[in-house]
């Protein structure tokens, strides 16, 4: 075994900090590692908090890591954050809860930020979420904005989405609609200080109760309830019952979800990491060579089309077998 | 050259509709097509508009649609709409505006949802817009949400991107700070019927005016100032000036920015499509195979790890050359 694999799984946070770097960097050199390490992941509870910027999430993600810190668990919180495209890092920067946890050695925040392309973050966010489980973390909580495709496809890795929704976002539940309801187990009403929840609160009820019956045959006590939950940070309202609601879907997910999520979360790491590995190999060989650059002017030019250099460049790659 | 490329840059509709069909259901038959239409493309404007669901953006697109009509242009529309992951499909469904102008051939509106994975979305987005371009329509209106990486990613096709906000989402803006003056080149306050937009509109103000020189050098004359405009399409308030606005950034865009957008896009297009001819062909030979499912299972039982196995999957396909 790899000395860094051994020493993530002995726990240790330097170890685990050096790895995620490397795993950030898009480095090569971890495939051994997390080889190493993937037997050693699957005890950590991953607890998912979407919503858009402006909703609150952090501050109910930092009243999270509170609890289960009381409770004696050690926490992990894997946040993605919206990018910006020109300096190609977080937008969000240093978080508030970072520098109020920093001192506590069982709380690891670890903030990704989208680069490049698509597929990449996805196996980013899989890679540190199994690195921090394999350390031994009891709870993961994985953190990102709540629309947008890559997004929603990551927090598939949760075993429980929590969606946070503010008052003022009315009309982001009227235009998404049902919708809405596939993205949350539960769903938090936050800010409720601010803004009378009453038409939100309404909305969801009857988009809840109207909703198709997604059980595909299931039996009934195996389907989800989700509920809606009226939050306030300033007035430290409703957490103690987002909590139990929290605990009540980590039963549901270990006695009827576990076995599907299991499946579906295998299927999709064995794909980012293929896709991922051919576009590193793409962007690291061909994409770097100066030819790559001149057929991207022709293309700029009209004098050659993106289709046709495509089709040149994946012959180029002698694919085995062609589709 | 093919019927179908024949016909679509004669302007069919019949066959411009039929070629998308294929682009959407990712059919590898296109790239004849595509690559015959490509040189016909470039002579559009293309428009983008993002904001969050709720932000009212698709009024605002009904809205341009008509003013570009009155003026006589010909009009494509490429929504690309938040998905469901259940249902892969769109969520918003049929569009209000789609009804309204759907006797007018010379709008032509066509909506595309999420699915299977990331690089997918951006290429089908960009086929269709060279479809729609190719086809003769003078002014291409991109639609997105106006978070998350694929979506922010797309609109890098859009020569001019308007930001749609509204007051109520003052907290969006807070969270995410500066990085908001990356994604529009011109910002929009919507709805300022509804809610006062004082506070938002301060808060965007100080951070146009803080904005870090983000020029890389350029002579001053060669910055685009960012502008906010108040809006109300029930009070009708603020389009004239959105249009000017628009039509100066047009151009400022044709006379500093367009050498760089095209090479830049030219780049995006191509390794779209070699990333996802990869999936496309991984997903029809290996991934269909009962091997495959094998191998998951494995994964989810901790008996395999995604990472040896994507390297074994990877060297199977004997790629020519290895990083």
């Amino acid at each position: 075994m790899s000395r860094l694999a051994k020493e993530v799984i002995e726990g240790k946070i330097k170890a685990a900090a050096e790895l995620i770097r490397k795993v950030e960097e898009e480095s090569p050199d971890v495939y051994d590692d997390m080889h190493y390490l993937y037997p050693h992941t699957g005890k950590a509870y991953i607890l998912g908090i979407t919503g858009l910027p402006g909703s609150g999430k952090s501050t109910i993600v930092n009243l999270l890591i509170k609890h289960y810190r009381e409770q004696g668990k050690s926490v992990g919180v894997v946040a993605v954050d919206p990018s910006s495209p020109l300096t190609n890092g977080a937008i969000l920067g240093d978080r508030v809860r970072m520098i109020e946890h920093s001192t506590d050695n069982k709380v690891f925040i670890k903030s990704i930020a989208t680069r490049g392309w698509y597929g990449g973050l996805s196996r980013s966010a899989a890679r540190i979420i199994n690195i921090l489980d394999a350390m031994g973390k009891d709870v993961i909580i994985l953190e990102t904005v709540g629309v947008g495709q890559t997004e929603v496809s990551i927090m598939n890795f949760a075993h429980t989405t929590v969606l946070v929704l503010v008052p003022e976002m009315g009309d982001y539940v009227q235009t998404i609609k049902a919708g809405v309801l596939e993205i949350g187990d539960i769903f938090v009403i936050n800010k409720i200080d601010k803004t009378d929840p009453g038409e939100l609160l309404q909305n969801m009820q009857s988009l809840i109760s109207n909703r198709d019956d997604l059980s595909g045959g299931q039996p009934n006590h195996q389907i989800w309830q989700q509920k809606i939950i009226l939050t306030s940070a300033m007035e430290q309202k409703g957490f103690d019952e987002l909590i139990q609601e929290i605990n009540s879907h980590r039963e549901y997910f270990l006695e009827f979800k576990k076995d599907k999520y299991l499946k579906q979360r295998a299927g999709q790491e064995l794909k980012d990491e293929v896709y991922s590995y051919f576009v590193d190999y793409f962007r690291k060989s061909f994409a770097s060579k100066e030819e790559f650059n001149k057929v991207i002017i022709d293309i700029a030019q009209k004098k050659a089309d993106p289709y046709e250099q495509a089709l040149k460049i994946i012959e180029s790659l002698n694919i085995k077998t062609k589709y």
